[in-house]
């Protein structure tokens, strides 16, 4: 996309996009609406992003872009990370609905080059390979499964909306799940704290 | 939905309904593309299903019985059962598509009291308290934490179809996962096996 004078338009479209894709996935989105919602045409839109995936995967890159802002990985306290993942799923749930539409809609193995999604994944990739050459991650996991698996656990209540109470018990069951979540990651990867001795690898 | 002569006019539709929602989820599913697969008419779709989100629920719960008598939930052997979880999720991907539209797009907190999904939820996790009664499974854990965790971890790579890789180094990437899912359940959940001591609970 090329930034101009014309960013307010822009920015229209990138917003409505982005609560149009939450609420209906990729294929069930209209560029139309979108484009009324962002009060331009939808030859505009086009004229931005190239097709409807193309917008997806702009507004998706820079939703995983906030939420990465929102939700530092620290890979010396992999169990408060997973927590700070789980608040913020739970506090946005339709930021986390945005990126679960791509992973079900988007054909596989096709993504760009420059796919932001990747390139966060990437990035976070690499800082666990280097927390474990440092110590303080048991180098004995491929990082990519540190990551995925963290991520997964944090993740495990904030979608299961139909198994989670409605009303005055809900904070109070949501509690117990983050505690619980932090208690899993911590027993697989355990935090060391960055001022802590690292842990003997493999240990 | 009541059973009776016209039974082979019902599992057509479920069989197209199958499809339909896996390719393209609940909104995205036309029933009248549904009563066409399955050379019948709409009307006598909603003769069988009240509505489009009931197909969907019926078919659903459907696939989730086939998945756990194909996947058997052992309690003494969690590491075992995640690791069949991802070979089943990784050889099906279109039944797992099916439930992840449902967590999507379903209303939360509206199940149905007889809803199959939440039925099945519940056996495995009596299921699971029983195990911890019997010191099989640390009872520290609350018995639905580690079922969605299980599953979680279980599901960690089926589904992450843009990071893995396709052509002849699919598998061993499979493979390598697959073996860290195990790790990984075996390290916060131990499999202690029927014949095996149980092992001491909270340790």
């Amino acid at each position: 996309m090329t930034r101009n004078s014309t960013d307010a338009t822009s920015d229209r479209i990138i917003a409505a996009a982005t609560a149009e894709f939450a609420r209906h996935g990729i294929a069930g989105a209209r560029v139309e609406r979108i484009a009324k919602e962002a009060r331009t045409g939808k030859e505009r839109v086009y004229a931005y992003f190239r097709s409807k995936e193309a917008l997806y995967r702009f507004v998706a890159g820079r939703e995983l872009a906030a939420m990465a802002d929102a939700v530092q990985l620290d890979p010396t306290d992999l169990p408060g990370y997973a927590g700070r993942m789980h608040d913020h799923a739970v506090r946005h749930p339709e930021r986390h609905r945005l990126m679960l539409w791509g992973q079900l809609e988007l054909p596989a193995g096709q993504a760009p080059a420059d796919d932001p999604l990747q390139e966060s994944l990437r990035r976070k990739v690499e800082l666990l390979r280097k927390a474990q050459d440092a110590g303080h991650l048991d180098p004995a996991w491929a990082p990519e499964d540190i990551l995925v698996f963290v991520s997964q656990l944090a993740l495990s209540w904030a979608g299961q909306t139909d198994l989670t109470p409605v009303g005055e018990e809900r904070d109070a069951f949501l509690a117990a799940r983050r505690a619980a979540i932090v208690a899993a990651v911590q027993r697989l990867f355990p935090a060391t704290g960055s001022d802590a001795t690292p842990t003997a690898a493999g240990s």
